[in-house]
């Protein structure tokens, strides 16, 4: 199943808000359309949000008056679709791959032009993970019982996954042994989509509460913690689902190995450092509410960010479709980025 | 309001598995009814489990047939009321108290003179509590922003609370100046009775997501981390809710204290490490499901530990109604006890 499809003028993706309880599309017509899915999180995950935004590009070109200036409507709509999610840099990356596009081309052309742009970045994505996946698997120990938090599989990229592509490709090596997936409150994506599609492909998963991942360290039932990235500073340190920090600081305390998975497209060379990346605060009821039932007293404040940060410091290596990069990191990433 | 009531040769308690959006007592008629009430958390919270047992033996007096042998209906009684829950141990210690009552008395006395323990019980725990509260206020500094998890307030003990006791009393002596309450999955312990406690009591209160606990910490917004313990091993090692070692390393990592709030009969002298100590593994369902709702595919496996063990090593200090106790807690605690 192909979870973003391009058909007759109109983006298809899987709802990921309804899974696993309901496997929808979501159509959307317009980049108005794109940007709610973005923004409602019906696409999610770093590479596959950069995605969405890139066919939203080539709607926007379609959707462009006649009486209007080209570029001008370009560069809103850009604008608008950048300003969804503020911490995932994957969205910037692939409007500025678009972005090359539609500034040269004449707008007749314009729309296939993009619609062969927004393709490429989605099966370059495909490639990209796949090579992570090989990279990362080499670091797996032989029956690796692997942690990781949140989704960051086929859905939330092109397609395979960054962490769970490592997971993927160490399982076909005969390396993994278990994935333990934190069900990753507030949206629970890791227990709603990362045992839904480890379950589809044979993996073996259990799933844990996000406060159990400690204990399981401690008794020695964990190897290794794999995560994913909305961005990558330029000295190493990451963003990543709210969780993150506090799994890298438990895995070093228990001396196991922190992984962090991610393509180029997530290496953010003009953010100096994590203390730069601006993390998204979302709507308190997302921590108040499941499935519409309220839990605490509904007029309880609450925190709700929904990504920290991890200093580079924590992070044993990151993995990319490049190779895998070591301490020093600010040199590792400028002589991947060079 | 009283959580807990005897009236009639019944034992109403609140319901706290439907807090707070019901606030509906559960009568028990039998040992049998307190057993369940216990298993399936309509009473939780280790003080408060003891209190519930403690009046379970009350109305296993009153119930004994005329023709049993009286010591022996006890004993079966308070053995099955011991095992409704493995890890904490105020339910033995309860259990042990009303037995030195009814393997002394006359079988006609024993329901007044049990009733009569019932009631210490319950109100020396409430006393025990401020006591803790007093104690570890001394411990906060101004305008404290404390961190806690699960919920140890009046209706998890006698009354008061243990953590949240110490809560009160610094909020009264004008201390605290702010509570984040981890949600604390999968019961939402803190989500639904930490908040409703505390908003009742006119405390500020902010509800976390579990995973934010870390951020927070690094971000400078947390001074304080205090927890109860539902058992506390002889060389000071402490069983307590799921996610509280977790929380414990967080606390070392960013040079936070870390408090645990209990009164004497949380000690066990008899367990030597927190290895001793049994931790209770729950229904997967518990995970599987939120507010009821199953999340995941139905048939994905599920690790479900009620607690997890903080070694003494982590814990910057013990606060009980005798006072604080510091490193080295072999000794201290062997001198508490003595």
């Amino acid at each position: 199943m192909k979870h973003i499809e391009w058909k007759d003028h109109t983006l298809f993706m899987l709802d990921q808000r309804r899974l696993p309880a309901e496997i929808k599309f979501m159509p959307c017509h317009t980049v108005t359309e794109v940007c709610e899915a973005i923004e409602c999180l019906a696409v999610r995950g770093a590479p596959a949000i950069g995605i969405a935004a890139a066919y939203g590009m080539v709607l926007s070109a379609e959707h462009c008056p006649a009486e209007s200036d080209f570029n001008q409507w370009m560069t809103f709509d850009s604008r608008r679709l950048a300003a969804t999610r503020p911490t995932a840099v994957n969205l910037c990356w692939a409007l500025d791959r678009m972005e090359e596009v539609w500034s040269r081309a004449d707008r007749e052309e314009a729309p296939v032009l993009l619609l062969q742009r927004a393709r490429e970045i989605e099966e370059d994505d495909i490639k990209r993970c796949r090579a992570i996946g090989a990279y990362g698997s080499e670091l797996l120990p032989q029956g690796a019982r692997v942690l990781t938090h949140c989704h960051t599989g086929a859905i939330a990229t092109g397609g395979y996954g960054t962490a769970l592509g490592i997971v993927r490709s160490g399982f076909a090596a005969g390396k993994v042994s278990m994935v333990y997936a934190d069900e990753t409150r507030p949206l629970l994506q890791g227990a709603r989509l990362t045992t839904w599609e480890l379950m589809e492909s044979g993996i073996p998963v259990t799933l844990i509460g996000d406060a159990m991942a400690a204990g399981m360290m401690q008794d020695g039932e964990v190897d290794v913690v794999i995560v994913g990235a909305d961005r990558i500073a330029a000295n190493g340190d990451v963003a990543n689902k709210i969780g993150t920090y506090g799994l890298a600081v438990l895995a070093n305390h228990h001396r196991l190995s922190f992984y962090v998975a991610a393509p180029l497209s997530t290496f953010d060379p003009s953010t100096a450092t994590g203390a730069d990346i601006v993390i998204e605060e979302r709507d308190g009821d997302e921590v108040r509410k499941f499935g519409g039932q309220l839990i605490p007293p509904a007029e309880v404040p609450v925190r709700n960010p929904a990504f920290d940060v991890t200093p580079h410091q924590l992070i044993t290596a990151l993995v990319t479709e490049k190779g895998i990069l070591r301490p020093d990191y600010a040199e590792s990433i400028a002589n991947l980025l060079k």
